[in-house]
């Protein structure tokens, strides 16, 4: 009795799986090579999809199953219990809201982020803020019916990272905010110029992909389970572990552009081509936390793609390719890469202070979400914070509060995942260098099997079985803490920034 | 009521026409991008996606729907009427046959796949034999479910053909058959030697594809509603109207292949691109019959493509892309793409023979589901066919009868649309010809506009709501007929043949 509906129940997830994996593959499509007059009809086909995976996940029989699993839980394997947690999970973000809402939500929804759009194009925040309001408004409505305990970010949080409280973000993103603006005064006061005029200039695509996808190769991308195409954002997406794919998008006029999106999005490919067989069209193919996927990119990205170690061995392969670099040392490289100015663009950030515009965005949506912070302030406190922390000033609404899509759909408490995975990495890296003797070694002769192979017996293997906090104290025996991603940037900048 | 009742039909065919885009959409990823590990897992999104347009095209809904209609449908529009009845069809061709025994076709099919490629792998007939006569049996079965009247085959051929029956096709293709072979012997008894070494070399496959996109843009194929990409068999796909891609195959060696398969692939494509609006997604949205559909990729590649006039405009083009043509003659060079020789492999078959290909495999056909050959006699029945008329004969079974893959999963009456699309073509030529004054001045100037602008209004913009017949007889005021096509081939090969 219990096993046949455990089966069905797990039948019934592998459908929606599957379901899932053609809509994200015809997104992919949309994204790198559908013909341009196609748009209208693919959103029709697209829509009808989505509609039918809303209605697997949120249906009679799927409730029924998940209910009788409520009781009759004890026994169960480790992984069964967490394909059933997983689903119910989703069952209930959905299914706690009254339906009537949710259609008036996703109608909403789509009006926003129109709207946005438009506010964006017109650099004008006026347009969009009666949207944002009601985008607020339905998540504050949506955190009475999921219910909450101290704060009602919390459960926005959680959606996201399981278990994670504003009381522990505000203590870990207030030391990541005092620790980088310390750093940042170091910098500054060092009158210390860095060169990068020779990263911007002309640079062949067919060269910077053929550069790509040597680096990617020997990261380990698997280049038979996955695919490098070119999308106008970058992103990666699976359809089950035996094919992931990565995009990027190539800057004729800037080198590191398609190079470090390309060892970012490679960083996310790899875990979802390494999370095993046996936990496919499970729900448990990925990871649980946006901010574990995101460490691994950054990790690849910025610890990793972005040391001076890993130039050693592939700046040579650089002068090969690329003739513009011949006259350029190693160091000169290193410390280009390495550039730190504060900005107003949060997707250009560098390594150093991109965490504060994640904290920025973090310290507005609690207020906004727990009702301390009125839309008609937000726009002045987010500029009055750029220059506080950044010291930094949009000079129009579109390289300032509108520059991001994510409040546009309501999603709130996502952003904190961005930094949260650069302290998880940074973490990871602590324990890595005590158990992987040699690393550094491996690294310059481009050996970065062993790194992989780390990542992947600690993190890639369990995909969502486990919670972040569940991941990180298994690694390091310590629950999160930033004072290993603040030693490292301390570590790194002021050693460039002498 | 019956307002209510036509929405909801309609709304419903519109879900499994997206179900069955978004399915095409897999297929053609997988076909063109996808990485060689995930060939699995693609199978078993196929497989679901596949599942599910079944149980809508076949649940009870439908039939209660299509069942109403069978006594509400006077009053209706043609268009209504013609979506109807082509959903009853399809409805019909499966729920005729018991359940049980569909499934079994469908396990057999798979294995008679398996076992088809195995045996042409070792060029062995007896390793595909049990299962081709399984495929045979099955067929037969399910003519009886469906119901004949004089031939069982004419059943088998109103499924790709409405109307079709053996009598008439019998006639059609026995004058085709004598008068193609009365040509050939006369360009045998010409004497005249065609040089081909010069499309045989080294083609480089960028300017390939860049010389057949400049080819299918003049003739009118969209490419910002479609793509031209690579596959290992070149196929046209239809994702709707504003969507519709076709692929090629480059052979660096042989300048024919890629260029023709493309403007054959255009050719399809350019009908589907052609079909307006109103009918898509509503089971309208190509031609009824497979034939019409070839007449249009065989009238653009071999009427159109392979004429001279069509080169007068095109060859200083091919010369200026590739130098190898730099000493060649138009005149050459005509002569060399018409090249004919009676040979074994269909696909790579000429114009002129290619027919006799087709006849060979429709006698074989409807003999084997009358019960009139055995299994046991086929392939020597095949390989004296191929003897008596184009007097070639197999080396190997996989050169002979095991080359096609249609037997394989039970495709029987599939093959004379082929054909018919040559004879389709021709007879529309026929009326073209008297009612587009200037035609072939068009064509020397590469203007082919009146060419697509004609056969839009005559054919593409009809999509399925006539029958072949209906449509031949709309055009030229008169039934099927081969004299068309027989005058055509005739007065182009015995002036090459002098």
């Amino acid at each position: 009795m219990r096993k046949t509906k455990l089966n069905e129940l797990k039948s019934y997830i592998e459908s929606i799986s599957k379901m899932n994996s053609a809509l994200e593959l015809i997104y992919w499509d949309m994204q790198t090579k559908m013909p341009k007059k196609a748009i209208e009809q693919r959103s029709g086909i697209i829509e009808h999809i989505s509609g039918e995976i809303f209605r697997m996940t949120t249906s009679d029989r799927m409730g029924e199953l998940l209910d009788y699993f409520v009781h009759n839980i004890e026994g169960l394997s480790e992984k069964d219990k967490a394909i059933i947690k997983h689903a119910r999970k989703e069952y209930d973000e959905t299914k706690k809201i009254p339906e009537e809402r949710y259609r008036e939500f996703v109608i909403a929804q789509a009006l926003s982020e129109g709207a946005w759009e438009e506010a964006k194009e017109k650099k004008d925040f006026e347009i969009f803020k009666p949207h944002l309001k009601r985008m607020i408004d339905f998540q504050r409505e949506f955190v009475e019916y999921w219910g909450y305990k101290d704060n009602k970010y919390d459960t926005l949080l959680d959606k996201y990272e399981e278990g994670l409280t504003v009381k522990k973000l505000d203590k870990i993103f207030d030391e990541l905010k005092n620790g980088i603006i310390k750093i940042l005064n170091k910098i500054e006061k060092s009158g210390k110029q860095v060169n990068r005029d020779f990263l911007l200039g002309r640079f062949d695509k067919n060269s910077q992909e053929k550069f790509a996808l040597f680096i990617l190769n020997k990261m380990g991308y698997d280049l038979k389970a996955g695919r490098l195409d070119e999308s106008m954002h970058p992103f990666t997406i699976s359809f089950g572990n035996k094919d992931v794919r990565i995009t990027t998008n190539y800057d004729n006029e800037d080198f590191t552009s398609a190079l470090f999106s390309s060892i970012h999005e490679g960083g996310h490919g790899i875990f979802d081509q390494d999370v095993p067989d046996d936990l496919q069209r499970t729900g448990l193919d990925t990871s649980l936390s946006m901010s574990i996927h995101e460490s691994q990119s950054r990790f690849y990205e910025n610890i990793l793609g972005r040391s001076k170690e890993f130039w050693e061995y592939f700046f040579p392969f650089a002068k090969y390719e690329f003739s513009e670099f011949k006259d350029i040392s190693l160091e000169e490289f290193y410390e280009a890469i390495n550039y730190v100015e504060p900005s107003l663009i949060r997707t250009e950030a560098d390594e150093l202070t991109y965490s504060i515009h994640i904290i920025i965005r973090y310290e507005i949506e609690k207020a906004l979400i727990n009702g301390d912070l009125d839309i008609d302030d937000v726009k002045e406190v987010w500029n009055r914070k750029y220059k506080d922390y950044l010291g930094v000033e949009p000079k129009n609404d579109s390289e300032g509060i509108l520059q991001d899509i994510h409040w546009s759909d309501g999603s709130f408490g996502y952003f904190p995942s961005y930094a949260l995975g650069n302290i998880y990495g940074a973490q990871m890296l602590h324990t890595m260098k005590k158990e992987y003797q040699g690393i550094y070694d491996d690294i310059r002769n481009g050996e970065l099997g062993g790194i992989h192979m780390w990542l992947y017996e600690n993190v890639h293997k369990y995909g969502a079985m486990y919670s972040p906090s569940e991941i990180i104290k298994n690694i390091s025996n310590e629950d999160l803490s930033c004072k290993y991603f603040l030693d490292y940037l301390e570590k790194k900048y002021l050693s460039i920034y002498k």
